[in-house]
């Protein structure tokens, strides 16, 4: 085990956490009722998951052999990991490919599975490289990590690109294509499982729905590839208020038609401010964008920070230097960000 | 991966679940009233540890880089084996000594993991076989899978075996001292600790504070191996309402004292009915007693469901045919599921 190990950010205190993508309106008052409504018995008794799977599977438009409810996405991404990087008995080499800039649990569980890491560098304005990452693939492929969209850019995978690369595959591997931020983006890759057998698509309801907390994700492939990642999940991995809360959210409709026009609105008021400030952006399909402010970046963070808004620093992730990334949910909440910014920009003009 | 897979069994319906060694009075008011103070942003936030480390390892009575909360003790089980079992990168053979009769979760991690499992099989009274574990265990070995107190036998792990054990283990092997039923027992294993740096020791809130379904566990052992579980499990694995519920558990040590003394009762009283009905038992340590009941079992555990209480037929446990595990908590409980106890054996007479 090398250097690869997830960041866990310090609690900042009491402010604006608009640094983890978080919905920083909560999660909608029905999941919370409904999370409020376990019982001191069923938070007693081992869970039963069928009525979960079935409606998580609708939910997604799948069969319920097609769809593990993990304890967050973050466990799918370990799973998936595990099971397609572990050595085999003759020792051979695993290579997962990851195409940067990607969430650090991609690399910490590879390489705690003991696979090899193989980078994919982002382009200069992050179009998806597609050429780099068919580059990079070998016939020790056994995962390729793809974000949709992407964190912290908030740009989309083309269609072209995930054909051609599932496309291209060995026989074993999987992509792996992390969705955690599709439901605010134009399309998802759900509709191609029918088409791509290697294909295993990560979900969650930590974003949208504002269940970070609870632990609520869902991976969502081929019943075979399902079954396999089913033996290296513990049988009771989700906990009964995951299980409620997402029961609720799924059928709570509005709470995420509300926050996905709030995140549309406040993608719009970035961009303005973006412009008016003469900072680079790039247009996003997630619940945040990322600006470039070059040598800035850290005192702007900083002073954002001294006035009660928190923000993340991007810049060691590769392609990203001088980016910070800003967190657009509750429109209320990236105008005072925006106000922030302005002021913390004129501090270090 | 082989045939190890953990057995879920599917959810009985209504009547009294005594086959699963939940706690049938439920987790406590004070519990319950805690994770229902979890707020709607509350759910949204990833949560701090910070707080929940140090009353946890408070609670076990180590420091805090001694301790690692995790998503259910199935987890801990999960991450030891994983981290300990994996094959190098010279594909050498890792070997897991489980000592039968054992949680199916030690197999099917260990076989996911892609260890070879060494199993140990019982004496005939439930005897802890210490020369038979001696002997297995040779350079290879990696993890030794122990339950203090057994499961489904209820027997104590004798202090000198584990001695005996620890000492003969390799450089870089664990024992694992699962005791998910220790707060039932006479002692634990805890303060073993500085004495074996190779010991880690499994712990759960799902028992004896009834919390099975909130998913609250821990794992306990030197710093350095800590540490290296730590870099196998996601960052953020344990939920918020755990966290709160933990937290409440630790606090209210009247509850545990009622619940633990209602076992004390149950078991009392199972151990008189078993004399009375002339069934052979054991003397447990645990929420649960296990009895022979021969070749009546099967439908013994049938006439009992018959009459709305589950309980679990062990048969196919090594060197437990004709074996039942009664959960013995609650003592109203217990008193139904004896009447029933003996209605059953009344029919198969």
């Amino acid at each position: 085990m090398s250097g690869h190990e997830y960041e866990r950010l310090p609690d900042p205190g009491p402010g604006l956490r608009l640094h983890l993508n978080e919905n920083t309106a909560g999660c909608s008052e029905r999941v919370l009722a409904a999370m409020r409504a376990v019982s001191r018995l069923d938070a007693a008794f081992y869970p039963d998951y069928a009525r979960l799977h079935r409606a998580v599977a609708g939910y997604y438009g799948v069969d319920a052999d097609a769809v593990l409810v993990t304890n967050g996405l973050d466990e799918g991404i370990h799973a998936a990991s595990f099971a397609w990087l572990q050595c085999s008995d003759a020792g051979a080499a695993r290579e997962a490919v990851i195409v940067e800039p990607a969430f650090d649990m991609y690399a910490a569980c590879a390489d705690a599975a003991g696979g090899r890491i193989v980078q994919v560098m982002p382009r200069a304005e992050f179009e998806f490289p597609t050429e780099e990452t068919l580059a990079a693939i070998t016939p020790a492929t056994r995962l390729v990590f793809l974000t949709h969209p992407n964190n912290p850019t908030g740009r989309p995978v083309p269609l072209e690109a995930l054909d051609a690369i599932a496309g291209r595959l060995p026989g074993e591997a999987l992509v792996f294509v992390d969705e955690a931020y599709a439901d605010f983006a134009r399309g998802t890759f759900l509709g191609e499982l029918a088409r791509w057998p290697n294909l295993l698509v990560g979900r969650t309801f930590a974003k949208a729905h504002g269940l970070a907390a609870v632990r609520a994700g869902a991976v969502i492939g081929a019943p075979g590839t399902i079954a396999r990642l089913r033996r290296v999940v513990p049988p009771y991995s989700v906990n009964v208020f995951a299980m409620a809360g997402m029961l609720a959210a799924i059928d709570d409709r509005e709470y995420l038609d509300w926050y996905r026009a709030q995140v549309e609105a406040s993608r719009q008021a970035v961009y303005a401010a973006c412009r008016r400030l003469g900072v680079h952006c790039w247009p996003s399909e997630a619940n945040f964008v990322l600006m470039r402010l070059g040598d800035r970046s850290r005192d702007v963070v900083a002073g954002m920070a001294r006035r009660g808004v928190f923000v993340r620093d991007r810049s060691r992730e590769p392609g990203c230097a001088g980016c910070v990334r800003l967190s657009a949910g509750v429109v209320a909440h990236t105008a005072k960000a925006l106000a922030a910014l302005e002021e913390a920009l004129c501090d270090v003009r």
